[in-house]
């Protein structure tokens, strides 16, 4: 129940969710195409991409500006408040998920002229498979106020990390065995770099959603795999 | 001046700037001894960055709920409110140079044993000087309400990305002429992108700085030279 019986205050909160809202469908479909893109080497796609991240960056920019007027002008208190400061974490998650996107589609164009066997790609499609899944779920759990499936979003990004560090090795490998893979393959890191990192902006998410529903910060250690900043391959010489 | 009387609201004020401050200081020395580390592989050098990261955590933790609370208790207007807002964004950069910076010395350890021609590490180097130079003056900037200083860091983030690029290119290039140094060098690709991110963080402080001094957003595409995500490098074959 909201702590406030103001319509003009009630109609301010529900423009920050449906901000927050319009900003999960534009990433969420900004990384699926992204990922289709650089599968299927598709540059008029990737262009698209790219062009999209422009109205992230305004809605975000807006968000945070009506979210900050709202705490002057209303003072909330509770849920309200919790609602408002959500919509501020939340809208700067998604936003950055919409550069990582666009990162991944200026990659397509590196790579559209390039030698790329195509089952090297075929990790990087299943890291964006899982982080999209994750993606949507932590919206709903937001949309919902369903602290549950926050917390199981939170708890499952370690497979995301545990799937790039072993993607970060095999890479590694491809790059070894033949020279003409290493310009390809380097890209590729970089575009499982940017979806793990969209795993992490989600976990950032499905913190926000904790907070928003207990008015309690998630205590702990995230549950990390990536271990890739550790890794060595040795070439064979 | 201040748009107020209250003392005790001028405290909260100070409080913020005193954060932020601090959070500065911590974040440029966390750059400089995770580059020092990774040219000198000092792996204890490396940990001790590592460690100074939840301190950031922290702190921008404490900005950030003083902010809200000061927003929603005195209402700030004009300065003051900016001033607050400021402290938000900046502290949110500056935890994630902060991370940044982690990240890059988490990478000293996996290199640590591997074969590492000393000439590639001072490209890296020479972006980190670049960087840290950057985030000095936008920390003064911030300090010192001074517009001018910010517009000329918001102005020079072209140098480092445009260093990044050649750096992309000759990494490549020396993991084309000897597998030996592939993994080396991919680790030292992610240092160099990590440096640049810190570039484009600190071009956010500028842009924050501007809009506390002047009320203005910042129009117009920033000045960017980053191409690495278009560079190729074909291998002799």
């Amino acid at each position: 129940m909201p702590d406030h019986i103001s319509s003009a205050y009630d109609a301010e909160l529900q423009d920050l969710r449906r901000n927050v809202s319009e900003m999960g469908g534009v990433a969420e479909k900004m990384l699926t195409e992204a990922t289709d893109a650089l599968v299927r080497r598709d540059t008029p796609l990737a262009q698209a991409v790219i062009g999209a991240d422009a109205r992230l960056d305004v809605l975000q920019r807006e968000t945070e500006e009506q979210a900050i007027l709202t705490l002057v002008r209303r003072q909330p208190m509770a849920i309200d408040l919790r609602e408002t400061v959500a919509a501020i974490r939340t809208s700067g998650d998604l936003e950055r998920i919409g550069d990582l996107a666009k990162n991944i589609a200026k990659r397509v164009m590196a790579v559209s002229g390039q030698f790329q066997p195509q089952k090297i790609v075929v990790g990087v499609q299943h890291m964006s498979d899982l982080a999209l899944g994750q993606l949507k779920d932590v919206l709903d759990a937001y949309a919902q106020k369903d602290d549950r499936a926050a917390l199981d979003v939170w708890q499952r990004d370690g497979a995301i990390d545990a799937l790039y560090t072993s993607l970060f090795r095999e890479l590694l490998t491809y790059m070894m065995e033949d020279p003409r893979n290493i310009t390809f393959c380097t890209h590729l890191l970089f575009a499982a770099k940017n979806i793990e990192r969209i795993g992490d902006h989600t976990t950032n998410i499905a913190e926000t959603v904790h907070y928003l529903v207990t008015g309690e910060n998630l205590a702990g250690e995230r549950p990390k795999n990536d271990r890739s900043s550790f890794e060595t391959i040795e070439a064979e010489t």
